[in-house]
């Protein structure tokens, strides 16, 4: 049997004030085309479909619009969790009514201990259990034990999961956690801070597979069978070289068989674009991804004048632009006094951009003039 | 065929302060047992099940519990419309997976013009029409028609239901508006200013029968079929004489056949007290509805110190006072020059509230003092 591993939506996230949704929505149709195409017995989310807790409507038209095309068009069961960014009541409105349609959100501890069962062929039963994302804290409430970090909580809940086992079944797990040792992007939201959300991968030993949300780099930890398939798209910069799409699990009456990585491409992709301007704008011209959502580093020494203005002329979306080649701020005011560029040099650096021509003799003089009579005031 | 029709639910109100979430538990409660011992063929409600467009995540969850009871446990479907106090997309999320549970939730168009049908024995076939509170630009912009208020837009909506009627089956119309002539109360939101909301009942006649929501006092207008059900239980202190619950309505083979109001009674009725203080007070000492919340207007003549906690020591609920007795603001600057009240009359007034005792001639001649001193300055 072959179900589809995914995670970390964050539908309707924005990114540098634009919205991300059109990519999102043309992402997910690519994952529906798919699985028309290669049909699978299940569809896993494990945790962040949305990107908050309250989520714009457009997002939630867009997850609707998602799981009618899967569930009533394929006639594939979802069975997803809520994660660190969800509201796990909001996101569990009425999820009883929604189980015989096939779709199955498991946002509470008892939803937890009643697995999804699904009917296959291959592996025969296979029961998906679903983690809903907690805080320590409620899991010490409602289970009555000591729970001092993400460590203990996972144990216990990992625990109560494998206490309720049949031998007759294949069992998945999905949570939505930091698994020890497994690589940050820049995008995620830290669970808690100072390292006390880490998860050791040993509690999810006894599992088939193991889904799991929150990290964005696809991976695996500690077993090939404990993997992370990383966020639908990109979302941040850091992810640039992060290959996205969905993980691809396939089992048998053994268990775990296989996992592969399958790729999906946004329309815009984020990259970094490195170099001096009037390189990057020669470059841009011809560029066939002009389109891409792109973080500019300009290399260049001198001060330029509107440079946001100029790469999008040939990159329309650049969305951030950073100067290394200039330090800026406080740090410019030491390293004016030690590259001794006065007020009048940056003048006709400004000049030379704005004008495209130096300051003729008589010009440098009167602003000269000027600016020493400020200076002196 | 019997249906029960009930609207304006508000989950999630919060009135003077006071959360209303445990008694709307208690009188929901009192509904499904209602309904587990008279059995019904659907639950309709006509819109603002929440108060908000988003709830607290506590009534998303009473919602939730309501749903499973009513359409799991008894088997009976309800089929409900956003109203002008819902969001409509948010409500409407994954109503297509809801539907084999019996939760219909009717949130856009094209919910709307496919109705939900329930067959019964004494009645055939019925169709329940789900007309989603829409303003009236969305009904312009998506029928590309003239609209230029409520009334257009509801004349258009029926129209375009009407054309979808078969003559083998009872149509019943839910719908959020106001019709023209009903009687309003002061705990609905206007649906637009200057009476553009009103909506003329002869657009609802071809149908058997009209479950309205928006009002929130039970009637009928223009033909007894065409009724509001009012709301679930008092959300004003104007509201303190009207009878809350829900509309049982009865079909037969030739359509309407009757509309019966069942009270409901929330733990803390809304109402009025009126009195001087000292009376209030003895009554309430007596009082088995102490716990009511209460508008209590004082008809004293004289300042009182602290009423609320005198008020409150023998009704806890009391909510918010009038002082009809006593003119406040700028009408008190102009009724003490009429009623030649002076500063000193009322610092006489205070002294004898706070001290239980008259001011002794010397004190009455050391305040007097004073306040001639600070008039002069």
């Amino acid at each position: 049997m072959k179900f589809i591993h995914t995670s970390d939506w964050h539908l309707g996230r924005q990114f540098h004030n634009v919205s991300l949704l059109d990519d999102q929505k043309a992402v997910l149709d690519d994952l529906v085309a798919y699985m028309a195409e290669n049909p699978v017995d299940a569809l896993v989310i494990a945790g962040d479909v949305y990107d908050r807790s309250v989520p714009p409507t457009a997002a939630i038209e867009l997850m609707s619009q998602l799981v009618e095309k899967v569930c009533n068009k394929l006639s594939t069961p979802i069975i997803l969790i809520p994660g660190n960014h969800d509201g796990a009541q909001r996101l569990g409105f009425a999820a009883k009514q929604m189980t015989d349609s096939g779709l199955h959100i498991l946002s509470n501890f008892d939803d937890m201990l009643t697995p999804v069962m699904i009917k296959t062929e291959q592996a025969g039963e296979v029961a998906f259990f679903g983690m809903p994302y907690s805080d320590p804290e409620l899991v010490r409430h409602h289970f009555k034990q000591p729970v001092k970090d993400h460590d203990d909580a996972h144990r216990i809940l990992a625990e109560e999961i494998v206490a309720r086992f049949s031998n007759k079944q294949r069992s998945i797990l999905i949570s939505h956690c930091f698994v020890d040792g497994a690589i940050e992007s820049e995008s995620e939201r830290p669970l808690s801070i100072g390292g006390s959300d880490r998860v050791s991968h040993s509690h999810f030993l006894p599992f088939d597979y193991v889904a799991l949300g929150h990290l964005h780099q696809p991976q695996y930890k500690g077993e090939e069978y404990i993997r992370y398939s990383g966020s639908l798209m990109k979302y941040s910069f850091s992810e640039q070289h992060q290959k996205k799409g969905f993980t691809l699990v396939e089992l048998d009456a053994n268990g775990f068989k296989s996992a592969q990585h399958v790729e999906l491409v946004a329309p815009h992709e984020m990259r970094i674009v490195e170099g001096e301007l009037d390189e990057i704008i020669v470059k841009g011209k011809t560029d066939p991804k002009s389109h891409d959502y792109l973080l500019v580093r300009l290399l260049d020494k001198h001060a330029i004048l509107n440079p946001m203005d100029k790469l999008r002329s040939v990159y329309p979306n650049v969305l951030h632009i950073e100067k290394p080649g200039m330090l800026v701020g406080v740090e410019q005011q030491m390293a004016k006094a030690k590259l001794a560029r006065s007020e009048v040099d940056m003048f006709r650096d400004f000049f030379l951009e704005a004008q495209d021509a130096s300051l003729s003799a008589e010009q440098d003089e009167a602003i000269s003039g000027i600016i020493k009579q400020l200076n002196t005031h």
